[in-house]
């Protein structure tokens, strides 16, 4: 063939697999992305970004040293330069599975352990993993879009169910019940909560347990913003409800640590009965694991120190900040009669808030408010149509609280200019 | 539904996706991991290593103290505790465009690097962007077995061309021709080369991009041993060739560096002539990265530090050793009858032996070989099997001097006691 006949009628005969487009025009990062090229260049103030959940920046966010320490330890030591296994090391399967150990009435052992790049890597084996022909999956909604993204990459059918604010954010367990089917294989939750910032009661977690082991189905419990819980809601892991149905327990240090960066996760199996062993899941997510990437050896050899020896006051000085932001946040928005925030967040870094249109003139979609105050006042917020909810606002309320209230100020001058008159 | 009725016939109404266990059948690391269980746990002697290529635990394969320096300063400035871009972080791709331009004949720009977790990353990203339905690749055999895993599990087909012991184990370009049809959308070569431990000369790297072009598929370059040539061929990357057929340079710090626990690759469009841009791969790169993990940011932060800093004395005394394991690696093979070396390793960290079962008692395949050297002398060698040739050896010479002169006077002790008695 000379110089030949590609599939796209030029010479070369390759062309790009298009299904990928598809399935990532639904991520945080490609929005937040489009707002920041939007921005104002001739704005001589700083950017407040409060579009994605990542306060390392800011100087009240900082890591504990501790953790710093422990990743200059371990890669001094030159023991941790080699390839991992895949599974992940056992010193830090260990350590994850005591750091979970505390919270549960049953014991985890390391073999429930599995190291991942972060919660967002566990997201991506959990889902391919489950992705059989025919299956389906339940998602919240809001939610957060990484799951819709990998279930369409891995042609796994999604169906929604809602979070309702009325309830605090709580799953609608009765929409569950009506969307579940024999082919239904898991159902989402994120507690507490992304993007709506809620922590779910003991008893309605027991309830979630409960609907899912009647439907038959297993839970995927996201507890990447494990302990970041500042309400009256105190943070009670999913795979306390274990033995009534099993649970895969996802998370990382991303959050509670502050090092979103470091990419250190961990997919667990919380089920004392075995039975994700019994159907093939547990051989499947290794033999997926086998063909992933891993997390890199030395921070994994740091993990147990940075389990371990992180003291208490590093996480209550984490949680007081994020209570007296989330307060900022919501007292200031209520002086912007066009948000209105149906409950107060008590985990997390994040507030769902939703827009009036009918106070604001010109403006007719959460896109086209989150593009405007970009371009105007260099304030970053996410629309809530990414993640899954049209007409409201996610925020984020984990920045500088000087930086917040600046943004919150600028959010309510670009109100001031937009508002309809009367 | 009470309890109930799940697809496998129980209670419980989930599966796992059965196709993972195929395509992760065939990794080295499954592989490796059934010979470790074969071990005979009442040896007293060290195990010997020569399965694999990771030296890094091994007091003179130990990383340039620069590169260390480099992660702790990194760390340490509290500047890489966030996420990163999709694409990587500038300074470090600018840094690796720097580096690879070096030795190219035009230049790339930090946009024509997108940063990886390894090589293995790098592998995934272009091998999920070419997997079009109906797609197909030409893989070296032997090869790099993680190809075949990969392709498998994105339903690309797979179509194998030789490299030839008897040259040096060059391309059959040849086979190449014939194999290629008009759904080919790449060819790929790994060199310096694993299994083989082959260097290309620069005729034949010309030759082999002037086949692509004239087949009008892309090559994709594996050039994780980059620079790893101790023998009389000099390395010369494929992306020299850029301009005559768009080449797919893949690379890491992994083994030049003999840090392979610490995942950071990159992904390379070596195609002055902007074909992949043109076609959408480019695009389709981007998105995948979008839905995929990166290496930690303080770990692509250090990056610059690592690849400008490290001295030539580091990357010499590394050449150095290995061209003195490979020469006691074939003079040690000399004296074991069964087994025949057609070529002699110029670069990576391998070499591929025959078997000759004719002159032994009861050992009819590679993998029974490596079984029973591994149950009785404590020596892990991988079956060709693993790396697609059937009744061959793959043996890495990367190893402390005397743990290598050990490891062969066992399999020479090995092959005395099942000798065929004339
Ligand atoms: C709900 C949820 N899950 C998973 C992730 C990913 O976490 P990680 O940074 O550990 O990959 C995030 C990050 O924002 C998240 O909000
Ligand atoms: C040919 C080849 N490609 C890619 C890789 C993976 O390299 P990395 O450790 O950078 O992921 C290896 C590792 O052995 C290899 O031999």
């Amino acid at each position: 063939m000379e110089n030949g006949g590609g599939a796209n009628g030029n010479q070369w005969g390759f062309k790009a697999n298009e299904e990928l487009k598809t399935a990532s025009g639904i991520t945080v990062r490609g929005v937040l992305n489009s707002l920041l090229e939007n921005l104002n260049k001739n704005d001589t103030r700083p950017l407040i970004p409060l579009g994605h959940g990542d306060p390392s920046a800011f100087p009240s966010f900082r890591t504990a040293s501790v953790a710093v320490d422990a990743i200059v330890h371990s890669v001094r030591s030159a023991r941790f330069n080699c390839y991992s296994s895949t599974v992940g090391i056992l010193p830090a399967r260990r350590a994850i599975a005591d750091y979970l150990n505390r919270d549960l009435p049953y014991k985890l052992s390391p073999d429930d352990v599995y190291l991942t790049l972060g919660c967002t890597q566990a997201i991506e084996v959990i889902l391919t993993v489950l992705a059989r022909p025919g299956a389906n999956i339940l998602l919240p909604r809001p939610g957060f879009p990484y799951y819709e993204a990998r279930a369409t990459h891995s042609h796994l059918e999604v169906r929604h169910f809602d979070l309702l604010p009325a309830k605090g954010w709580e799953v609608d367990l009765d929409a569950v019940e009506a969307l579940a089917d024999e082919n239904t294989v898991a159902l989402v939750i994120i507690n507490p909560g992304n993007p709506c910032g809620n922590v779910y009661t003991y008893q309605h977690l027991q309830k979630i347990a409960e609907t899912a082991k009647k439907l038959g189905i297993m839970v995927i419990a996201d507890e990447v913003y494990d302990h970041l819980a500042f309400g009256n809601t105190p943070f009670v892991p999913m795979g306390v409800f274990g033995s009534i149905v099993p649970v895969l327990t996802l998370g990382s240090i991303s959050k509670r640590w502050i090092v979103p960066g470091w990419r250190l996760g961990w997919l667990v199996t919380s089920d004392p009965n075995g039975i994700l062993q019994d159907s093939g899941i547990v051989d499947s997510i290794k033999s997926f694991l086998n063909i992933s990437s891993d997390p890199a050896t030395f921070i994994q050899g740091a993990v147990p120190q940075i389990l371990e020896k992180t003291e208490e006051e590093f996480f209550s000085k984490i949680t007081d900040i994020l209570r007296e932001t989330a307060d900022i946040c919501c007292d200031r928005l209520k002086e912007i009669p066009c948000i209105t925030c149906p409950k107060k967040p008590e985990g997390s870094m994040f507030v769902m808030v939703k827009l009036n249109y009918s106070l604001l003139e010109g403006i007719n979609s959460d896109m086209e408010f989150a593009l405007k105050l970009a371009k105007e006042e260099s304030v970053i917020v996410l629309p809530g149509i990414t993640v899954g909810l049209k007409d409201w606002l996610r925020i984020t309320f984990a920045v500088e609280p000087s930086a917040l209230e600046d943004g919150l100020g600028r959010m309510k001058a670009f109100y001031d200019r937009h508002a309809k008159k009367q």
